[in-house]
């Protein structure tokens, strides 16, 4: 048995040398930062939903709602594990994901390997059952004037075979 | 055998007392309304698309145009209903369908339980295989001006077996 | 085995009737065209990017960086079989893809059946397991004044049974 699931989310972008910008896990250099509750990691954030959203088990904002204090500045590594325990739970392994992060910076391409070796632990999956992909908006609307970026995360599950 | 399907679908947001605001096929509490044809139900709508897509079956401004005079304001349940017969006529079910609905009016949070019990009788499916996710572009673009709302969706098909 | 992928691709618009507008390897007639690198075609860029993902290859732009002088003006469909190739040297083929066009020109409903047969033979795919869907973004954001088209594509692919 299969399921789908998709997830999006956006986060804006400001330029602010000394707050850590969190992408996939990793804290990249970068002269800007993400703005947001939690540590603002667009991508965990759009792969929980994805998981989420494949077991019909909420959303991010109905689990980690960013009024409760208590989640200020959480590490969204803890966010994609719980959602991956509801899954298990539940008789549901993650089979892949694939992302498409959208925006002018930071750029993915020179980070990808690190992104994906970390997004991959934290989902204990290979390698190859995880992709993170990187597009611009053309200089198009808010992302492409830089105000922010944007990730839709893909999903499949399968229930566990035992 | 497995197909899968995306649909995209926006609308714009109109500050009207009273005009129903459809949402999943429930009428949404709300001072604001969805512009459009038909019911202007932008879930249902992108929940259509990726029913037909995931079997090349066209689009819903194909088999429901929006200068079809029949059509205006017909309730998008049945354009729904009328995919899903597609579908089941070339020997295809819904396995599961998730939704991400991008917008900053009107919540999802405290209306989810209803929408997704809706949206779970118009597909004949069991509410665990149905998913509504919520999120906001955190104030970018027209979306973040709250002129409109977009809904997302992923199906996953299944051949039949019998 | 199964892997889902997705892609998103956006191009910018222009008002030049002398440059051809392509989109899934038709040239469309149209006073407009799409900007960028290769051949600007977003259809197909998309659909590149879901196969790539869905197996964890990379995206568009690591193999074909857009400042590389060599794929100038290259056609997108020979990107989108290297592409194809890359997955079948892994054992994977590709089951179905579904792509929603958002954009309010060209109009994509008078010219379908042909973009579908010719994305169909570009992927060595039946028609039925093919599709391509169109909406627009009803006026809002930079789709909306027609500043450009996006490309959301959806691919399922399956471990080959040899
Ligand atoms: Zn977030
Ligand atoms: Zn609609
Ligand atoms: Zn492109």
């Amino acid at each position: 048995m299969f399921r789908v699931g998709n997830g999006i989310d956006f986060h804006k972008l400001i330029h602010e040398p000394f707050r850590p910008l969190m992408l996939a896990g990793v804290e990249v250099p970068s002269e800007y930062a993400l703005l947001g509750h939690s540590d603002a990691d667009v991508l965990l954030h759009a792969v929980a939903d994805a998981i989420l959203g494949a077991l019909s088990l909420g959303d991010i904002g109905q689990h980690y709602p960013d009024n409760d204090a208590s989640i200020k500045n959480i590490s969204s590594s803890i966010i994609v594990r719980k959602c991956l325990s509801l899954a298990k739970e539940k008789g549901w392994s993650l089979v892949n994901v694939d992302c498409t992060y959208v925006g002018d910076l930071p750029k993915i391409n020179p980070i990808r390997a690190q992104l994906i070796s970390s997004l991959a632990a934290i989902l204990y999956l290979p390698e190859d059952c995880v992709s993170i992909k990187a597009t611009t908006s053309e200089g198009m609307g808010a992302l492409g004037r830089s105000e922010g970026v944007m990730v839709m995360a893909t999903a499949l599950l399968e229930k566990s075979k035992n």
